[in-house]
């Protein structure tokens, strides 16, 4: 049967692709310490199944397709709360920040139409814009200047007619990087400036660690060309609920998400009721667990620090370390280290870092963890990925 | 701002676009009866929010892209019964039906291919189409043989090089259809021969009236072009669960929608517990409600009937009837229905039919209505109806 080219051109994600291997080797008992996927080891409040269980419609009935409005409200006051102030009518709810960003590049981009990003950045962009036919126009960032974006100057000369949007993390996955109020008034000026819509994904927003973080939308000058994509996922330690939103002000915009949301009918209900509780939770459980992910970035930073011929990225938010291996290939080594290497049956899994660009031949011997696991596993998880590395075959400090 | 063309091109929901109107009516004391939607009034199966509270999970965490084992084994165990063998590598669960197609299209269709569609057809197909530019080939049906399949040649007549599907809903929506035996072997034999794709959208198979069902499942002589879409939606009145599937036995499309699916994670953890749930439904369960809509589809038939100039299909399964109104526009009196008339405050509502047409100029005095209210109701509604029809100023009988 013939598969669409899109579809053929999709990568697996980098994320869950080696997850066979991690089946097979916990077939044979092995022990996978899992920092390839950033799914939180924290508990869910238990507001999420306190609320469903009191649930009694005695129908599952279709909703509306913008979403629950006990749900919209309480987003609203979570966004009030932190001085931003919109509208119901300028919530969407997402099966997740996923379908958020689907919808989103959907609603923006015609085929051929240009998503800037900066490089690496989350690994699904690249699927969300083949979806559409749109490209990426990847600008990229280093771990030398830590992940920070260049000029202003440079990524100006990035854009062409065909770029309708700039898509960026912040906190960013997989860098970690917070972006500083001069860098994030220096987006706001050249989005003005050139007419081009800033998507922000601002889902690891409560988790920053060295300072205070400024969402996109208090900055009152991009009000008309912002959407923001936000989630319960990594928040609440909810990612198995699927519940995301688009926040935006401009008309046009909402006008044709709200088209985009008619295709799938509307977001599953009880999910929807779970979620909204969520937001009640008291700002005390947010606290707690951000001086958890502190202690766990500072951990991982440091057992990171003492690997020979391993370069890491100084993560300020979210639970990502971009880390750069001295190995020919970091896939094969990831593959290598599920499937040939243990110590005392226990192994560490990590997600490689080429799928995290889209520029051909970028982050080969680069990989991305999750910091989602307790310290005492995240400083076993880097010495067995250390003494790994010193018996892999393709170990470039030999 | 810049809105796609893709998204500008999409119509609003023909079953969703005149809901501020019937809010507005509401608002003002007006009862509706909601012939628009197919949302039925019958209760959801405990079993779904019992197994639900009986979820005892302390996160609430990312799950496989393509669905719970225990909801897959599910789903082949129904299909084993009616026969259906298939494995749990061939069943994807999605975000109800309506994902299952938009997966199902982008895994197939490049932008320009062609959707062979038999018109009238459910309205959304329009919007999956465009969601990645791919192009609606309809085949006219007609009120005068059912809506039943025009010859093979003329199908035939219609395949061009791009045309790479062919998407249906047997049992039928809008219409109530049920394709003949001959009609599938017709189309079984023109997808071989052209190599074409077979989308069967069954979600209404446990709704059928007169006689048995023949899956296209059944049908070995297809398998290797067949995809099957299905949901719990319809089937367990669990709409808002947004719980579907696609099962194929195609390793190449599997493969690919495999990607499809990993674009968006995963399906909610909790509706797919219930989901898993409501497959242990008693078949009792499903005979009661089948009994239910046929008294329904009974009781609309001959309401409907009574009505001068109005000429409707005969539905043989689903819970839907097409029909042709003597006005000028059936979309004109809907709104006039729900903003300008009611008898002791009620009024009826109902989906106009040019949505349910890809053709320009196609549907524009028919109309949708979803029998699914209790019988009493009905009579109502199609009473208050065709007092409606006589003073409605665009009335072609007069």
């Amino acid at each position: 049967m013939k598969i669409s080219n899109r579809v053929q051109n999709m990568s697996l994600s980098p994320i869950r692709k080696l997850v066979p291997y991690a089946d097979a080797a916990k077939a044979q008992g092995k022990k996978v310490y899992h920092l390839n996927i950033g799914q939180p080891d924290i508990e869910t409040p238990t507001q999420f199944m306190d609320a469903i269980r009191e649930y009694d419609a005695k129908i599952i009935a279709y909703g509306n397709s913008k979403g629950e409005p006990k749900l919209i409200k309480a987003i609203q006051k979570y966004y009030a709360e932190k001085g931003m102030n919109y509208d119901l009518a300028d919530i969407y709810i997402t099966n997740g920040g996923s379908e958020a960003l689907i919808l989103t590049v959907m609603t923006l981009c015609d085929p051929e139409d240009e998503i800037m990003v900066f490089e690496p950045f989350y690994a699904n962009y690249n699927s969300f814009a083949k979806e559409f036919g749109a490209k990426m126009n990847p600008v990229p960032t280093s771990v030398e200047n830590g992940y920070h974006l260049p000029s202003k100057e440079e990524i100006v000369a990035h854009i062409t007619p065909n770029t309708r949007c700039i898509l960026l993390t912040n906190p960013g996955n997989p860098t970690g990087v917070v972006y500083t109020p001069e860098e994030q008034d220096m987006l706001v000026e050249i989005c003005n400036e050139h007419d081009i819509v800033l998507i922000a994904d601002e889902v690891y927003r409560e988790f920053v660690y060295d300072g205070a973080y400024r969402s996109f939308g208090t900055i009152p000058e991009i009000a008309d060309h912002l959407v923001i994509v936000d989630s319960v996922s990594k928040r609440y330690s909810a990612c198995g609920a699927r519940i995301g939103c688009v926040i935006c002000k401009n008309k046009d915009f909402n006008g044709g998400i709200m088209k985009a949301c008619q295709t799938r009918l509307c977001v599953p209900a009880v999910e929807q009721i779970g979620a909204a509780a969520l937001y009640e939770t008291p700002t005390s459980y947010l606290d707690d667990v951000n001086k958890e992910y502190k202690k766990r970035r500072d951990t991982i930073a440091a057992a990171l620090a003492k690997l020979p011929g391993v370069k890491a990225s100084d993560p300020k938010g979210a639970f990502y370390v971009m880390v750069s291996l001295p190995v020919d290939d970091a896939e094969k080594f990831a593959i290598w280290m599920l499937t040939e290497f243990d110590i005392n049956g226990e192994t560490t899994m990590f997600a490689p870092g080429n799928g995290f660009y889209s520029t051909p031949g970028m982050g080969v011997n680069e990989c991305r963890m999750a910091y989602v696991l307790k310290s005492e596993d995240l400083e076993k998880a880097i010495y067995i990925l250390g003494e790994g590395l010193k018996k892999y075959p393709g170990y470039t400090l030999k």
